[in-house]
């Protein structure tokens, strides 16, 4: 249950694909000193993202990630950390063209040496490493039409007219925006095509060429398959985009939760009001008891959870659902959250902690930060008075969904009153 | 004193500039149903941006905003409720030219008419609704080009290579990416120039057509002078896009605070350090003693306030500054963010509220959230333990730093502990 990355439908293909992520750009557009690929969003930098979009094709076997050479071990400590499999890092060229080719080459001599289980394949992908979005749809259909006519790109509309300048700045002509494409990644190749584009294609190619279709149509004269491509396959270019990336990183985090109540009527009433308000914030809610038998399993997804409890001493619960993370022994990719939604009485009818208590939440909190996990408290006072005791319950929705989505490290163990 | 808005280097030109805004897109590619030019951010659609980086230009006399017909009432209430000056709403057309020539000729109809201060616009710019960073020194650079060869327009480098393709989907060639450029916006015309285009040009130009620079060129033989434009000439095209252009706004609205201490000794020594530390969030933060004399201008700006203060009743202050904002008649047109830090004194050793003084909190936020004001309280807990009190202030920074530029609706009236 409740496992929110499975692909039920996913299609295979029937022949090894590999793939050449080149990720030596200095990414100059950005304004920033770190290039894109290495930017870090919630922590984890960009290109695992785009190599863990990959990783869970089933059919591609291998991916090659071609970095400067002075960004060999961050890339290998990178791949460690983030746990990544069929990865292999190679040093990459001065030019786009030259990594790609670095990239292209290392896959041809992995035949027979470090694995046998990796064999030289058919088609490779090329794609990059700022394109975290890919989807394994869309990846099918490169495969597919680059096995069957030696190459095949995305596409996506132009979004400006592109007009030729005249060498004095002036406007020459404008070009019909119908007629033309924008060229974006993933492009497919069969193996043989992109390598003998490379052995056949001039310095000059080399150093000023970005287009591996155009080498592909010169050199082998194979005319790529264009496959028109969703808007998700963007490029992360400019500072911008850093913040657009960021907010889908975050909006994907936020699709699920899982509300434990405990025994609590009153928990599992306020749960279904979570339930009914979920469906307006677009996320998927399940409430269910508690983490034993069955439900454990919610403990290795990628779910957040909200425990509503009505309790004291307040802390133990959540103290609980740590250790259960600890003995499920999983380490989050990413931070996920904890609300912990605390019931007070309707006798507690004021707010009150002691020094101790408020530093023992901060230093439960400060310690799973370390571990990836974001706990923020929420406190709701029953009321007699039906009015007052809505706007509560409202509230509660309200700030659960913003703590959920902003996922605010600076906030992590504030009780917050509903 | 903190005008943050002020450009004090603004060139001028000499002659009558009026603007062309074509805002009757209905934005299918973001996949939202509202029109892109009507989404809100931060309560703000985002035409009003757009419009209010023309209105900050003094050498603009007048804007015509170009909407669908149904779109007329919401345009003017936009106008009314964000005070936009210098600005008329005409129906548009139902293509991008019929639109653009529907604003071309009613500021043609200005002169002798409704206002004797607007004359017919020597040039006219024209620029997308969905493009709110345009800077004022591009518009300057566009206006002069445009008065000196007849028309002139934004370019930007190629993101991506383009291809034309055969009509079965193949690649039937690339073009060279260094002798091309994306046309992007705003444009200049002389009035002359723009309005004999559209007099002279075909039925299909209007229907098909959408590269003003292409008609100046064929019917008026002007060839536009390109200007490269910055890479904020963005134009809002993708749902990715709105999250991209929140942060933009929530950086620009975080960029300056205004320290107020109270004669507190204490309160002087944390802004200090708040000061020390905004410096790496890259906000410019004012210290002062009080609201009064000529500090009490900041009252007029769009900057946040965080008032440090170590007196009970807690709340006296931030409702004294409330009534400061009021009697100043501010409609702040963005929520704007005052953070109140509460030393508590030493001797306090719970955190102790009724329910009353958290209904008050509350209410007191909720009140000033409809004036547009976010407010959130801090309280950090005096301590003899110095390793206790730099932790506390530590977080005081980074909480303080988090609620301006996260600026959280669900959160206002939230006291969190540092
Ligand atoms: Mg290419
Ligand atoms: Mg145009």
């Amino acid at each position: 249950a409740g496992e929110s990355d499975h692909q039920p439908f996913e299609r295979c293909v029937n022949f090894p694909v590999s793939v050449v992520l080149p990720a030596a750009g200095t990414g100059e557009r950005t304004g920033l000193q770190t290039p894109k690929q290495f930017c870090s969003f919630l922590g984890r930098p960009l290109i695992s993202y785009t190599i863990q979009a990959f990783e869970r094709v089933s059919w591609i076997q291998s991916i090659v990630v071609v970095v400067l050479k002075e960004n060999m071990a961050l890339m290998t400590d990178i791949i460690q950390r983030f746990q990544h499999r069929k990865v292999r890092v190679v040093p990459g060229g001065s030019t786009r063209h030259r990594s790609i080719c670095s990239g292209v080459l290392a896959l041809g001599e992995l035949e027979g040496e470090e694995s046998h289980a990796a064999v030289q394949p058919k088609v490779v992908i090329i794609h990059d490493a700022v394109r975290p979005f890919v989807e394994a749809d869309f990846l099918y259909k490169i495969a597919m039409a680059a096995k069957e006519q030696g190459a095949a790109g995305a596409i996506r509309p132009l979004v400006s007219t592109v007009i030729a300048t005249t060498s004095e700045g002036y406007l020459d002509h404008s070009l019909d925006r119908a007629k033309y494409r924008a060229s974006e990644m993933p492009q497919g190749f069969t193996y043989d095509v992109i390598y003998q584009a490379y052995q056949r294609c001039t310095e000059s190619d080399f150093d000023f060429g970005t287009e591996c279709l155009h080498l592909a149509l010169q050199y082998c004269g194979v005319s790529a398959k264009l496959i028109e491509g969703p808007p998700t396959l963007w490029k992360v270019t400019y500072k911008r985009d850093l913040a657009a990336a960021e907010s889908i990183i975050k909006e994907t985090l936020s699709r699920s939760a899982c509300v434990v109540t405990g025994a609590s009527a009153q928990a599992v009433t306020l749960a279904g009001t979570l339930q009914k308000a979920a469906r307006t914030w677009d996320m998927e809610l399940n409430v269910i008891p508690d983490l034993k038998g069955d439900n454990g399993s919610y403990l290795l997804t990628e779910w957040n959870f909200i425990l509503v409890s009505g309790s004291l001493p307040c802390l133990s619960e959540v103290e609980a659902i740590l250790t259960d993370f600890k003995a499920a022994n999983r380490a989050p990719l990413h931070p996920f959250v904890i609300v912990w939604v605390h019931l007070s009485s309707s006798d507690e009818l004021s707010i009150s902690r002691t020094m101790a208590e408020q530093v023992a939440i901060m230093d439960l909190a400060s310690a799973a930060k370390l571990q990836n996990i974001f706990l923020y408290g929420i406190q709701i006072h029953q009321s007699k008075d039906a009015e007052h005791w809505e706007r509560s319950v409202l509230r509660v929705t309200e700030i659960t969904s913003a703590l959920i989505r902003e996922r605010s490290p600076a906030l992590v163990g504030q009780l917050l009153q509903a």
